[in-house]
């Protein structure tokens, strides 16, 4: 699937473990960055979301470790975006920079909840209408 | 698929973020926790098998998000461990308590890295053995 | 200064760096932790202040980094309360068990922020009357 | 004290808690990073420290909370450093941008770990001697 939004990042030394890896949790804050900084680019921010009473959240992650970032390294971070009725799935894929050797697939799937409830995520549909993959 | 070990746990309130609710990705570190707390129970600790030389790394995780948790909340984290080939599964879920209402399921597949290169796991199997689901 | 509370805490192995020592930035999480498991044995939770519309945030802390925490440690942290003024101060120790080697001396000033504005902390002093050391 | 060196970064979503703003452990975080860019750019990186046997580990911590950043603010971090014995002190001011409203203060001390004994921090004096401020 073509990614509709692509941004770069630093591995930061504190997000290392022991064994001198990026921890495995980390990846899930780089991809969350990602997601909201293509929502921000794409004219519809977390905050502004967040003040209109949409608050989405993760469903379900699937996440390919492939090889580990270290100190020092920097990564590109992709995403693409479609809607499956009330959900979106985002892929996302994380490739080290320079040498773009892959380090991470994930696939993320959030739901919307407004005002306290599931919502259908027209809203969010709407808002994003044309950035979401035609099925 | 019967647990093997559950421990207990309670959120911090570090751990929310400005939804009031505990971040996706600290639910990584929840697992985390608890397998290493499993194996440490089991007799052989993370810290053992990094003096051995052995070094686990997550290779794939799947994440079901069912409920969240919320400021002073307090769960349960049980571990099921099956091997497959050179991958250990650790199938893991998180229940609210007092009340067992359903939070995450997780699939956690590990494998292991020996001296810098993929092991076929038979030193942790063998540690492993009387805990392992019988296929 | 004599403690009015202690707590007892396991490092988390994802909390340390790549030095194989607790990285720096978890202790304020510690400190935290134990002054809000404080709050919640004295009788008045974090949640409980949030839910009156009071909001306690650090205004200043002062760290003393004695020794290191690593791998499968398990720590003491003590505090103590005094007020000065609208400032609540409260006087911390982390040490590691079970040899009471002292690892961190912490000062902690917290005030209150109600309805938005800095309050005088009135009645964070009263819920906490028989805590606070007489000056 | 002047600044030797200033970088600029953007709050991440993840590191706001449950009142909204940044959790107070994160600004050792962004400290600690900005002392890593410095080191790098100034020639001599965290990583290459390392490769030489050589682990800053900070000694004393100063924090002094003037504002809080929330969701979507950037900052700008500034780094002077100073050699007393064996001690390298750094004084870092974070302001929230583009309106430079002060955030924090912090002086934060290093001490060197060579080959598992405190050095005295020569070669880290020889390899940062331009920047170090004169007394």
């Amino acid at each position: 699937m073509k990614p509709i939004f692509t941004t770069t990042l630093a591995v930061r030394d504190y997000e290392l473990d022991s064994q001198g890896i990026v921890n495995n949790a980390n990846y899930l804050h780089y991809l969350e960055l990602a997601r909201h900084d293509f929502c921000e680019a794409a004219g519809y921010s977390f905050a502004a979301m967040s003040a209109d009473g949409i608050n989405p959240v993760v469903r379900r992650a699937e996440l390919d470790y492939i090889s580990s970032l270290r100190m020092g390294d920097r990564m590109e971070i992709s995403v693409s975006m479609e809607r499956r009725g009330a959900r979106f799935v985002f892929r996302q894929h994380i490739s080290r920079l320079p040498d773009h050797q892959p380090v991470l697939d994930g696939v993320i799937t959030i739901v919307c909840i407004e005002n306290g409830t599931l919502s259908r995520g027209d809203r969010l549909a709407e808002a994003f209408r044309e950035w979401l993959v035609d099925k």
